[in-house]
């Protein structure tokens, strides 16, 4: 696959100039050390950053702004962000109540996140690190110790900035933050390989009739290799390892998201989301709030995810609240 | 490229049908004949209809709610909707000051709706139309006698949805859509051919270091096909096309929109979004607002185009009044 790239080595810095131009009246981008910080600071609230290896866009960046990201701070392609970009943000985003690291579940990511919330710590800014783990498929994976973080991410984004934004202190929203990873699960599958900038190669090769199921946000292996199927089938292999998974539920209520990892079309996405609103409907799981679309993705990669959050009245209230940014936008 | 599909001929109906779940808010879907409208219908006012085929999500059902469309009707994958289904739309929109078709400049679209809105004329429901063919690259394709309507189509149904919202009678409307028409120029590039999901086949091929220039929305013929480059070199080519075409500008104002085929990553849209906005400040050319995604895509082919429609401060006020849709949504 071709891509529409200058110099590889540059593209993650001319891709965020571009986005910094575009969503100017929302965000500033810090060209170095990098990072992205919402243009009109919270009035003495908590801050709460994220941050990862870039070609998962627009995650995190697009999710800076008002009521929820105050800082996001990209990495180069799949890379983890140094401590020192990471503690650059967190000096700036600190009005004294403190900051919320909201740290994807990756080995490099949660060393240096962990690294940079020390060194801010011994400058007297209060760090509280929430680590999400929301991928069933593995265990252990070339990147990870443990469960993997995956699209689930942004909805703990969206409803723990919410509870920022209406001035909850660090202590709460820290122990918001690992209720909610408690309660989101998510399987992806993909059906292609996507392809990196800088080698302009594939990831890994899959057959004509063949799939990954279990995928993570890199490319990484799953669960298994297995056939091509009809979109039912698929929804239904990874709506399965969700509800396996996810402590509940019949008459609970959930919000529904349908991921796309890149390249597959929205209209894809409204067929397995047709599928999974079905199933749920079948075993008395109430729909409460969905999202479709490609929110977290691994560049060019084809396929989707489900996840499942299981939600309250509180949480409903938190997801309504208005947000602000590139990318989700409502009530504001 | 495989598809998450079940059997291709169900395709644009369940697709529709998860939509239809995912955004009940929002919108109804009319499942025979086949129509969406919003589900909370306009007071009064003219409204606004657009459709065309399918696959070229989320144009135009993403775009039906609050400030936008009353009432896209989509036919199947690159299809025209026969008149019927665009006759009962008409119907239930229409609240007796009449309804505005924006109508892409497609053959079978234009014979379609034309016929329909004498159906309708018949039955006393005021309907103008106005085509939309903002395609700069060439004059008379597969499909088109004329030039096409790409891109730009969705900042008309925003800005003109705008306009109805506000109260504007029938004719005003036409009148702000033929200027708008007048104002909007696109330009396209395909790196990559779509796959149509009743054959599984792409539309066409291109070599690695090949691209199409001047690429339409259903994967036809454009104006050459020219050597892969650098993602400025291609912002360039389709800039300078599009810049050639438009009556301006400098000391001028344009919304610019970067729209994505619908398998190119939002992060290379960024990186062409960049270098067209520091081509177009080095020629003096402000940009008011913009738009940087998939807005309006040919399935899963990869490449982007640029649109620039020039505006005043009505135009602006228009743009940044509340919409409320399942793809965009502001101020509401």
């Amino acid at each position: 696959m071709k891509k529409l790239v200058n110099d590889p080595r540059r593209f993650v810095a001319e891709s965020l100039a571009g986005f910094a131009r575009a969503h100017h009246d929302l965000v500033r981008v810090n060209a170095s050390p990098v990072y992205v910080v919402r243009s009109t600071p919270g009035n003495g609230k908590v801050a709460v950053l994220s941050g990862g290896g870039s070609g998962h866009e627009p995650l995190h960046a697009g999710y800076v702004g008002i009521g929820m990201l105050d800082a996001a701070v990209p990495g180069e392609i799949f890379t983890s962000p140094t401590p020192d970009p990471i503690l650059a943000a967190t000096r700036e985003v600190d009005q004294g109540a403190g900051v919320l690291y909201l740290v994807k579940n990756y080995t490099g990511d949660v060393l240096n996140f962990e690294t940079a919330a020390e060194f801010a710590a011994a400058e007297g800014i209060l760090v509280r690190t929430v680590i999400i783990d929301d991928d069933v498929a593995v265990l252990d994976s070339e990147f990870t110790a443990g469960r993997r973080g995956v699209a689930g991410t942004v909805l703990i984004e969206k409803l723990v900035g919410a509870a920022a934004e209406r001035g909850d202190d660090l202590d709460s929203l820290a122990g918001l933050a690992e209720r909610l990873v408690a309660s989101v699960r998510s399987m992806g599958v993909a059906i292609a390989s996507p392809t990196v900038p800088h080698s302009g190669r594939q990831s890994f090769e899959l057959a004509a009739d063949e799939i990954e199921f279990g995928i993570g946000i890199h490319g990484e292996r799953g669960r298994s290799r297995i056939g091509m199927a009809r979109a039912d089938e698929l929804t239904d292999l990874a709506l399965d390892a969700v509800l396996e998974d996810l402590p509940r539920l019949p008459g609970e209520r959930v919000i529904a998201m349908v991921n796309g990892m890149g390249a597959t079309p929205g209209a894809e996405l409204y067929v397995v989301y047709r599928r999974m609103a079905e199933r749920l409907q079948g075993i008395g799981v109430e729909i409460a709030r969905s999202l479709v679309g490609s929110y977290v993705t691994a560049l060019d990669m084809a396929g989707f995810s489900v996840t499942l959050l299981t939600v309250d009245d509180g949480l409903i209230e938190l997801w309504d609240a208005p947000v602000l940014t590139p990318t989700l936008r409502w009530g504001a």
